[in-house]
């Protein structure tokens, strides 16, 4: 069976779905059940882990859904492994979406901080999925820092413009040791499958979701999209030509 | 329920198959049954439609699969009507994928002669689905003499490019009165739901499929693909943004 | 020494350039003036060709540049042969851009009925230079009709959006008896410079000089980008690679 | 006047050239001429720098040519290091070209042992040109160090894509305080044009002059190139716009 494995531990969706930006808790968890995610972000900042109560969190069955835990909002390393670190004293699993942003603007990872952190938190005993910029050499350390994934985006967040890092993502791909996710900037269906087709090994979907009016249906939608794009890659993709090439071969009794 | 209407007949796949150039008849078949399509095209000159036992037809499960005619090697409007009238002759339904390729190398339509034979095909009562280049104003001409879908081209034949005319495209898909059908070049599931969420009412594809390894797996593939750009297009999807936009709200604890 | 020549004539620059939308004369004829050319082509509805003392054409210097008339606003082939024929009889020479856009908000060209009026005014005498769409079966016709150049468009008018045709073009170019004029999109010297880069033989420019807060500057940009693209197609570009190849070798005494 | 000033130093030119991969120093030579580059890369690898006799440094005029050594082929930031203080023992200028690219398949610059050697470098008085993925936090953190440019890659070496990395490139642009040089991938002198038109301060080209049939031509061509983009840059380009606009009103005599 064709599943996704994560430090050691499987899956049966490719999608991953964020929890941030839904107008309401209803549309977030109809975007969930219309994925059919397993794993889900939640921004360590805006919830209180502590709070088994809390508004957010009371609504994520977490018998169902996997609850990764994110550093959004972490300007720098150390505030990143800080964030980590409440997580699991609050006794979240110990896995960690680490993202690190210093620009307010565009929310783009710092390479440099995020290395960093990573190490901190897989010596610590995390298992860490770092979101990057589509930069090989950068994957290439996070990995030998043994990160569980490389999460590299394919444009920047929010602005649905699909995999605009196209050749630096093939060449992850190829030269990965672990999954590769492609997070962030993934506005359409259409994206998704394409970021699959290329062998990505799963994708990370919020911003599509959470501003479409019918988020059940758009979360469906991707679902159906993620499994598109992973089915093609395995049945094996033809290549581009610049040829014209006749469905139909060009003899037959027309020309008899 | 979301059905696709051409002609007064209503079909629940937007999803259309071409039978060329598969390896066997085995592979097309599984091709067929993968995508779920309801209409198969086949290509004129390439089967004996008088003959129930031709090689070809008899794996076509009639009750199952429309099957739609093609002009596919008409070089001219006269070849291409009498390649229609035989079918017609033989028993076919009066419908007729409508292609007119002069040019051996690129088999790129031809404007005018495709006008002309729709012309007398649509005088002579036969539904009428023309393949074009993407050319809002030519879509407009053939609407206008009565076709019962245009069928613009996402890319030259047989490329895999998927859709290269995306601004003729739209420009087809607002001004169209009939259902739009993207037509050749689709080589991936992400070309088709691409199209879909353009807001193509469907697509056809062949190539993709008959160079697959695994012909059935891609028809599902592309199943999913078609079917998860068109709930993406009925859900919603939103627009391209140049600025990131976090999907967490920057405010929280971190800063506090 | 490399010289456009169309219908016998030669000229040196390989851009020419349309006079709409221009904010006063004065800009009008400094991006002449700054783009070097030798063709500009003036809508025949918009001017008074009777009469010399019309106020755009005053302006221009007919022994410096080619007034080339365009049939700009026809809407069929019967109004820009009226047209055309108005011209000549003002003492124009009998040459004439053909445009037959009958769709208001896009202005994208008619095929059937650019081939109509193309069929009759080559057969009067006129040396005929079309608009087309980028559609290489279309672009055939008109050649074997007689017309001295194909202009086929890279985006619709007036978007600015570059060589989003670039498959077709290919194709026309690839397949030309006569000079390819790219006409319409081109919103940046970068974008005729690819032009020419693919082959095409000259290109026509309006709006994005006519826009500009300096067209005379925006004209002299152009000229070199035209002239960039040009020399390079003569001195041969390299393929696009999917490897990496270093500029320097990686031998060395690094690794000595 | 429009000039490029680095480090305090004013340069005409917007356009620098490399000196790998040349078929002969003589093919070299015309690239530089054709060019008008000011600043010419050498990897210090490949040449003996103690050596006025040196094959290749003889051949560059160092009275027209800033000498700009690379540090291409290291690995690390200490073999980078190195590599720069063995060209300033030598006499050099301290100005390097750094390069720290671990991987041998796709030459990609390592962000981490780049921003290492840079602040090394700039603290060791070394006006210091860093090569980078197109990483706005890297560009960043670069700046904050003291590097005198960024030099961000739009494709991968050698691949002749162009500026496939956009998105990044713009936000780039817009945060800098220093210059901004799109160096690698640039294959064509439209991709020169479309890195400057976006607002870069110059480009670095090298294979495409070096893999050229006629290098002095295709130097000529990108000179052309890069100063259509820069004259299009400052006199304001247009907006790319989806619905079309006439360059010709639709009102006159026609209608009349």
């Amino acid at each position: 069976m064709d599943e996704l494995i994560i430090a050691g531990r499987s899956f049966k969706s490719r999608l991953m779905v964020g929890t941030g930006k839904f107008s309401s808790n209803t549309a977030m968890v109809a975007a969930m059940e219309g994925s059919g995610c397993e794993i889900v972000t939640v921004a360590l900042r805006r919830v209180d882990i502590d709070n088994p109560g809390d508004s957010m969190l009371k609504h994520i069955d977490r018998d169902k859904y996997l609850l990764l835990p994110n550093t959004s909002g972490a300007r720098d390393a150390e505030e990143a492994v800080r964030l980590a670190r409440l997580a699991r004293a609050a006794g979240c699993e110990p896995w960690v979406k680490l993202e690190v942003t210093p620009d307010p603007y565009y929310l783009l990872p710092d390479p440099i901080e995020t290395l960093k952190a990573a190490q901190i938190l897989v010596k610590e005993g995390f298992t860490v999925l770092p979101y990057i910029n589509a930069d090989p050499v950068l994957a290439k350390h996070l990995q030998e820092a043994g990160t569980a994934t490389v999460m590299p985006l394919g444009a920047p967040i929010g602005t649905n413009k699909g995999v605009r890092t196209r050749d630096s993502i093939a060449i992850i791909i190829e030269q990965a040791i672990v999954p590769v996710v492609v997070d962030a900037g993934l506005g359409a269906p259409s994206h998704a499958a394409e970021a699959m087709e290329m062998g990505a090994d799963a994708v990370l979907v919020n911003t599509a979701l959470a501003v479409s009016p019918n988020p059940g249906q758009m979360g469906a939608a991707f679902k159906k999209g993620v499994e598109a794009g992973r089915e093609a890659f395995l049945a094996g993709l033809g290549e581009r030509r610049d040829k014209a090439e006749a469905s139909s071969p060009l003899t037959g009794f027309l020309r008899d």
